[in-house]
């Protein structure tokens, strides 16, 4: 009961900074309008993840709630669940950077919203809900032939893959690019925007099971164990304009030596830091310290282009909303001409958000993983691994990855 | 007499080398038709430097024979002088990279070109000379209203700055950059690029003397000694979108730092690791292993960008001479367009080479210095430091820098 008693404590303090005091006006208890919601209790294993009742958010000035529908799942949740990234944020917290729905409220001092209207937006946090509050400048309508399982799957994926090619790189008609992780949400999106540019010659790396299914949206694909430098060096013996690469670690000496003079590498994430279920601190620290520094005096013998992209970076911690916005429209300009379309590989109810990360985690997807707010957790599922908490029944975690009490059938 | 012997035999090897093998044919001897050229005798100070009487060079299949009419002189010519370079070439040789003139002969398989034609290009060496051969991919025709001078002035800076500014950087409409060396060649060039896109910002580092004479090029001026990070700070707090080194060491630090996000830092240069007249190992060394190695994930998390342009080497090592071509067709245009005009510093004598290698050394040139190859020198230079060699009259250098034996007015 003591540990209860701080957790409420807890939640109560975040609906007080949520809504600026208001709640102290209406009261708190019983009665306060709720929803459900993922929360992460602390950082680890997929066992700090549960659906809970929260408290219902209601916008502050210039925010827009919105009625969540789905939500995009990407690597970096993962990481944020163990707390592999940069000054992680205090749990608990409800995970999730994207999602699309429904305008439900407009905050004060917000324009070009209607309530109704069908949005797609960036969240700093706080998607994996039913229900969210969004700053207007992260919030952007949805085409009506857009649905709500690719509006989330459209905004991390395409703006970071756009943004990469057209914004850091200058990928221009003949070019060549690489992608590593070219079945993942990123890869398919890189794929589609190449190809609006006449000429251009896609590399990608992925798992061999996903070739199949892949193959059609990329010029060359290798197996992701293959030695992709000597592969690609036999079709293209002078290397490539642009290489963009998620895993880090080994593969960004790989990738400079692989450019073209004037050529471009991006790295985009580092999901190679992520190699088990929990944070692996050795990994994160050897993959910091092992990638390799590069001196600007070979850039400049050998007339090359390093560059780091994070666009939650770029939108919440270095104020670039408005750029990104620009990106957005034009984004939903290719997607009206049907010249791009998230590709969508399975959706989740959110007591299912375990089997979902866990399913990234492995790699195992093709194209996008969403969220489905509204979706039934199958009955297998249900079963397996997620657990339903009822209003005031907080769920207690235990300390530690106690992964012998929890059937975790998707871990080796 | 036997080291004359030796210097003969070395030029009879250069000859044969240059010229196929013709020599044997033609004969050699008193007879071989000469010309006068700048000869760097080894690598030091600047006593190793001589006008001396050379073969006279004929072209090569796809070779087009220029009669020199004016040479650039780069602070790279320096770097050559002391051997400051990577990988440097065997001496004795022709300094120069870059020169204007009229094609005198064409060799078999040229096309595009008439004797007669005026014309300028990059070469790899052999640029100080009365006479050189060049491939024609090197060679570009100059308007009829460009002078020699100008022309002579043109190739390396322009295509340098309209390089970082528009392919390895990507300057739009509104965007802020930082050049150190405002006053030299490049960067009077990066100013009037910068000011062919509406609304970009100029700032520019340079020797206070040379401010009066700048200023009206650049929207901010700073001391090259003050502490510009603050003074940039100052008036842009979020910094700069691109800045521009030739400095190296330790404003590599400083111009990261300066970056906004999505800010790209492009070293071009290291005139710092020239601190003397002769060749400083440590300083050199200390340059390469103190420049701040950069770390790929840094990057990712500020969303930066560092690159790295050798001009030379993207011509002579990495075969990138068609895209030089099409940038050099962009730039005449805008020459003719009274855009962008070659900022001449001063002209000199083939025989005043010591005196405009120390001009550029001490940073006291605002635009290019000119090697004028028609120009006599004046009574006071060739008196003072310059010496005449007549045909079969090879000066012989001594080992080490003998400054104590020649006259060097303008080192201090």
């Amino acid at each position: 009961m003591a540990k209860e008693g701080v957790e409420k404590a807890e939640e109560t303090e975040q609906m007080i900074e949520k809504n600026g005091g208001k709640e102290q006006e209406n009261g708190l208890g019983a009665d306060t309008k709720e929803m459900r919601a993922v929360v992460l209790s602390g950082f680890g294993g997929l066992n700090k993840l549960r659906v809970n009742k929260k408290p219902m958010p209601e916008p502050q000035e210039g925010e827009i709630k919105i009625r969540v529908k789905a939500c995009g799942l990407n690597f970096i949740d993962l990481m944020v669940r163990q707390g592999n990234i940069d000054s992680p944020p205090k749990t608990p917290l409800i995970p999730g950077f994207e999602l699309s729905g429904i305008v439900e409220t407009l905050g004060e001092n917000t324009k070009g919203f209607e309530i109704g209207d069908r949005v797609m937006a960036f969240t700093n946090y706080n998607a994996w809900a039913e229900v969210t509050c969004i700053p207007q400048e992260f919030v952007y309508k949805i085409p009506d032939d857009m649905s709500f399982s690719e509006a989330a799957a459209f905004p991390m994926n395409f703006v970071t893959a756009y943004m990469m090619l057209f914004e850091v790189a200058n990928l221009r008609e003949g070019m060549s690019v690489l992608v590593h992780s070219a079945g993942g949400g990123v890869g398919q999106a890189v794929a589609q925007l190449c190809y609006t540019v006449p000429n251009v010659t896609v590399f990608g790396t992925a798992s061999s099971f996903k070739h199949e299914a892949i193959k059609d949206s990329l010029t060359y694909l290798f197996d992701r164990n293959s030695d992709y430098v000597q592969e690609v060096k036999r079709v293209s013996p002078e290397g490539v304009d642009i290489v963009l690469d998620c895993l880090c670690g080994e593969n960004t000496g790989k990738g400079l030596s692989l450019l073209k003079p004037l050529g471009t590498y991006i790295l985009y994430g580092s999901s190679n830091m992520v190699t088990g279920e929990t944070k692996s601190f050795f990994s994160f620290a050897k993959s910091w310290w092992q990638v390799e520094k590069v001196n600007p005096i070979k850039l400049y013998e050998e007339n090359k282009v390093i560059a780091g992209f994070s666009l939650l970076n770029l939108l919440f911690k270095q104020g670039r909303s408005a750029l990104v916005k620009q990106v957005m429209d034009k984004l939903i300009k290719l997607y009206c001409g049907r010249k791009i379309k998230p590709r969508v590989d399975s959706l989740w109810a959110l007591e299912e958000v375990k089997e979902a990360m866990q399913r990234i985690h492995d790699r195992g997807n093709i194209g996008k993983l969403i969220l489905d707010v509204e979706k039934s957790p199958t009955p297998l599922m249900a079963n397996d691994s997620t657990e339903t908490s009822e209003a005031g029944e907080e769920e207690e975690d235990h300390e530690g990855d106690n992964e012998n009490k929890e059937r975790m059938p998707f871990i080796q």
